[in-house]
């Protein structure tokens, strides 16, 4: 082996040590949604806080930091594979080495204080108690930005973090096109709110949840879910998460309406199918590690939206439905895509249907971007919340808990988090488009279970190449266009068609 | 705080940071055994090698052996709870700087090497295949023994590994004792051979799994085990683990013989007990962690077999099981209590009586103790094996699989363990029998189903004091005499009157 070889393969086996570390943290937090025992909470924590340590010493070992930037200096003599992960893993580690021991550690006790005074102040209705608790952790995401790059908007490093190579400018950009199309469907869902729960029942009934466990894992592995590596179980906010080679996906039941566990299970699957998707060959390396939080979301969303909640897909998911719920004889096809379509404006945005979601997003984003560069003061922050959810949804809050309290991101440290969720949205819908450009409609082939045909393009186009291209690159080369609302407008203003015709 | 005490806190604190870590290593292990997907099982191999190296690192990190070095030094100012913390830990510590970092490494591959020859020869029944595997495992192990201590017989320094304190020469006497003893129990259970099966099967029938589920907990809860902090699983090899303060017991259900699941969580339930009453406030030091092996398999062995199997617990657990299986109907307490005491010769440990299960041991003892010392080479083992059966048991396996192969220990290299099974069987005879001597007869107690009684007195004699005594100490501060059989032969010769009787 080549004297470069050999560093290199000192690179993996480190970032695979590391990535062992990680994965013993998150069956940690897996088992801590799904299966630990209530008075065992404590100490969990305590020793994800140990691990989490013992994690980030290794990630900042000056003999590891030395052998990122030896490789990094003879980048030139590297394959192009070995590149990315040289590129990658130092873009990583200098933002990690640019943060003081002090502040890491200061910065994660104020986010796990802040979630702690977030849950009682929601719970209470009480923005007050948590308002000086935000004003701390906005002030030390900016510290935190700063520390990393001070020549830039404190709020495109932050955003960097979850999707990097991403501007704020050019996502304004992206949800200006977005929320210019988007405020006439909105409109028009409004002028038939009075309509709006008509088919909303189809999925409401008697659902019980052992019969619901079977059918949910019938519907992930039709979907494409290989259940030799990996598990679906339940816990009280869905999640997906990686152990290794092992993906594991969490849904929760409600026994009176089928939607609830389902669309959480077949989001879930989305991310999972996007894990069990990346090159085996490059794991614990970027090369084998997801793009970005917005492609994840994107495979989510896209077979939660444009696959789950299609006529094709229930075509074919009915008859295997009906079987295992006696409580949907006699619902029709219409009846389901009614209940499964079903829109309006609404104030918590984790029960927003497919079309408001974004508007949700867009707001959060425009709040904390304003948060970050000092334009807007963390006490007005209900009052504004207010206006906008009346200026974008025409609805309004009557309680904090409904409107600025209702997430954990802010309280968490997570600024920069939330675009994800309307790039997740975005993307989807130019990937599914691209992806029916390419190999020609696919309503056949869903109506017939056949998925492998999308996921495999899925697969070609984005899976395999994991962080091998930035998000904007990676949608690129896979749709032919850089990021566009225009086939997310489309494909909403069809759902609203469908809406509208029934 | 006084210097000492600093020094003390660091060490605390340290030991804590370690037992987080090996916490996050038992979950790995326990979700291998109980919900791993099986195609991820070759990662989680290698998550545990990596977090099992992090481990060993903390364990002798130089600034740690130094710590501990400096507090030994200081002991006659430290208070008595933390000399015995120093003290322990300092007995660990130096046994594990001994060993070459190398042959560290070189043992625990050998080790994992060996278990996975072992499992094809057994399936194979092929001794040729593994004895040069055992052949090396024995010469590492007196490598190890050697350089830990070389003024010492090397089976006794091994034995030290499992329970502290104890020499095989006091270990022979013990089991002369106990063999002398067991010989013409074993002869009146052979002239009652024929008899034999007559009770066994009245816990045999149709037992969904589902119904034995609920009742296992019920019997582990009814016993004490908190299910606020532990959690009852299914696994193919029953165990129980720690994670924290969350202590997980393990069973698995055969329908057809309720015996087969309920005594393996009864047992597993003792195991959990004990960890459940270790001394909270000491956690992750030597006071709040169990004593020995042989201590350990006293606790379950006593809830197993003084308790599980005795009249009065079947008096109290009958009608529960009555209502939980239908099965069960018509079935006599007289013919449940046969069912459970069956008895008789028979080659395989894990299936073996309570009165055979011992000369299981001790033929085990006898005959790695030669290994060691080089008296006995391993190409004679099967034949040894064979001739010691005969002996002791008056039965000779036919193939090797039913003999020598049967057992993972030895190709796992735990050499030294297998003494802990009988001398746990000695200690729980004893301690309940000084239970009782000092509360007075448990059986009224036990058939109304107060098991707190038992529980308290275990907690206040055993459980509370972790590693303040070694083994033979705390036996002896418990019931007032050193180590000795006799209880134990008094118990098994009562079941056999019973059995006779009947």
């Amino acid at each position: 082996m080549s004297r470069v070889d050999q560093a290199y393969a000192r690179l993996v086996e480190a970032l695979r040590a590391q990535t062992d570390l990680a994965d013993a943290l998150h069956l940690l937090e897996w088992d801590q949604e799904t299966v630990l025992p209530a008075g065992a909470a404590e100490r969990r924590a305590r020793q994800i806080g140990t691990l989490a340590a013992a994690l980030h010493e290794r990630r900042t070992d000056p003999a590891f930091l030395t052998l990122v930037d030896e490789l990094a200096a003879i980048s030139a003599e590297l394959d192009p594979s070995q590149a990315v992960d040289v590129r990658e893993t130092k873009w990583h580690v200098d933002r990690a080495r640019c943060l003081d021991p002090e502040l890491v550690r200061e910065r994660s006790t104020l986010h796990a204080q802040a979630r702690g005074i977030w849950v009682t102040a929601r719970r209470d209705n009480d923005f007050a108690a948590l308002a000086p608790w935000l004003g701390r952790v906005i002030d030390t995401e900016r510290r935190v930005a700063t520390a990393i790059d001070q020549r830039r908007p404190a709020y495109d490093v932050l955003l960097e973090e979850f999707e990097p190579g991403m501007s704020a400018a050019s996502l304004d950009a992206l949800f200006q096109e977005l929320r210019t199309g988007l405020q006439p469907l909105v409109d028009r869902i409004q002028r038939k709110a009075n309509r709006r729960h008509r088919g909303a029942e189809a999925l409401c009934g008697a659902f019980p949840v052992n019969a619901q466990r079977r059918f949910n894992k019938l519907v992930a592995d039709r979907l494409g879910f290989d259940f030799n590596k990996g598990r679906l179980d339940e816990a009280a906010h869905p999640f997906t998460t990686t152990v290794g080679d092992d993906v594991r996906i969490t849904t929760r039941y409600d026994r009176r309406d089928l939607r609830y566990g389902l669309y959480a299970t077949i989001h879930e699957t989305g991310h999972a199918l996007y894990e069990q998707g990346l090159d085996p060959g490059a794991w614990g390396t970027p090369r084998g590690s997801a793009c970005s939080f917005g492609i994840h979301e994107s495979q989510s969303r896209l077979w939660e939206n444009q696959v789950g909640r299609s006529e094709a897909f229930w075509t074919h998911l009915l008859p295997a439905a009906r079987k295992a719920f006696p409580a949907l004889a006699g619902r029709s096809l219409g009846d389901v895509l009614l209940a499964v379509n079903d829109a309006g404006p609404s104030l918590i945005r984790t029960e927003a249907d497919e079309i408001t979601y974004n508007l949700h997003i867009i707001l959060r984003f425009d709040i904390e971007r304003s948060l970050i560069d000092g334009s807007l003061e963390v006490a007005a922050l209900p009052q504004v919340w207010r206006e906008k959810m009346r200026h974008y949804l025409g609805v309004e809050p009557e309680t904090d808990r409904d409107g600025v309290l209702q997430d954990v991101h802010w309280p968490g440290g997570s600024i920069g988090y939330f675009p994800s969720y309307a790039l997740g949205n975005v993307y989807a819908a130019q990937l599914f488009k691209a992806a029916e450009a390419e190999i020609g409609p696919l309503d056949a082939a869903l109506a017939a279970g056949e998925f492998t045909v999308l996921l495999g393009w899925l697969r070609q186009r984005i899976h395999r190449f994991g962080q091998t291209y930035r998000p904007v690159e990676l949608i690129t080369l896979a749709t032919g266009e850089t990021p566009t609302a225009r086939p997310l407008l489309d494909h909403l203003e069809r759902r609203i068609a469908f809406l509208e015709s029934t």
